[in-house]
């Protein structure tokens, strides 16, 4: 069977091979490519190579840059007492879109998952431990996921940071804002009775 | 304010401007795309622009293609005589997956639509009337979208066919099979009463 030429089934296939696109959204993309202007296609083939080149991790933190040290860990304005630990470059992205965050970062690149085999030392955890060791740190906040993997992580976080002497907190868990009540799952409401705070 | 690097946030905005990709899917299929190795960014990188480099229209039907003539115009199994006219590559495409059609296409690359400047001569209009004088043609099947744009273009193709002598028939408009009434439109209801065949 046949629908297109190869060189825009090879398209297609690639295309499909990227997280949330499915062949239906391959296939529209590529058609969208197809008709851009040629200079257009090349330049968005550079930015992805370029991209993926020059990008390799922070010095201190592990987040995605292209210097040595990133722009967050480089900048005199942050507060490098605080450290805020999280597990991908796209939750750090998500905290400093909130622009309330003034501490720094660790990212740990990824979450312990015994199931699918990432052990605590597949992480950037060892890296945290120096850094507490070296830097002068008042307080670690943990902001893994909420999830099952996120609060093993933080379990095991929140024991060595301990142990430093080092203060740690985590995230609250709770009720998002706009929430209402009815839609929201049990142990989300059990968590956030748990950690009701006085008025 | 800066969340990523330059060379990032460069590939979340070229990534953003693709069809159905918003700012959300953009940044994790970047961070997608940095964490893939090296030489599968570069190889996707490559797809892309080779396709864009090798495609041009087929010089019958334009289809898109990688060869002067297409895959299906050049298949001698294909019976000549029996053209179907489709908006789009992708509704080529569509109909080749059914694998029930043996004719071949003529791809009109739009409808007509004025709103947005779109007349009768900016689609494959010419060539397939030149088409049509050529060849041996006996049906003609008009496979437009079921839009106004898409009507509009049959009945405007339906006029110059029958003048060329030629039979013209539409594809049938009606309930998709698996379609419950209730949730149908009125229309489209309409349509399928208007077009009942006999039992």
């Amino acid at each position: 069977m046949y629908y297109y030429s190869e060189s825009i089934q090879n398209l297609i296939e690639e295309l499909s091979s990227l997280p949330n696109i499915g062949p239906k959204s391959a296939q529209r993309l590529a058609f969208h490519l197809l008709n851009l202007p040629q200079k257009r296609v090349e330049h968005l083939a550079e930015s992805i190579v370029t991209a993926r080149k020059k990008i390799c991790f922070c010095e201190k933190c592990f987040n995605l840059t292209d210097q040595p040290v990133c722009q967050i860990c480089s900048d005199p304005k942050r507060d490098t007492s605080t450290i805020m630990v999280v597990e991908e470059p796209s939750d750090l992205a998500a905290y400093e879109k909130t622009g309330q965050y003034k501490g720094v970062y660790h990212v740990l690149h990824g979450a312990v998952n015994p199931m699918v085999g990432v052990q605590p030392e597949n992480l950037k955890l060892k890296e945290l431990m120096q850094r507490l060791q070296r830097e002068d740190v008042k307080e670690v906040i943990i902001a893994t996921n909420s999830t099952v993997e996120g609060e093993a992580t933080a379990l095991w976080i929140s024991k060595f940071v301990k142990q430093a002497g080092i203060k740690v907190t985590r995230i609250a868990s709770g009720v998002p804002v706009g929430g209402a009540l009815e839609f929201i799952d049990e142990m989300t409401l059990f968590r956030a009775l748990e950690g009701r705070t006085e008025l």
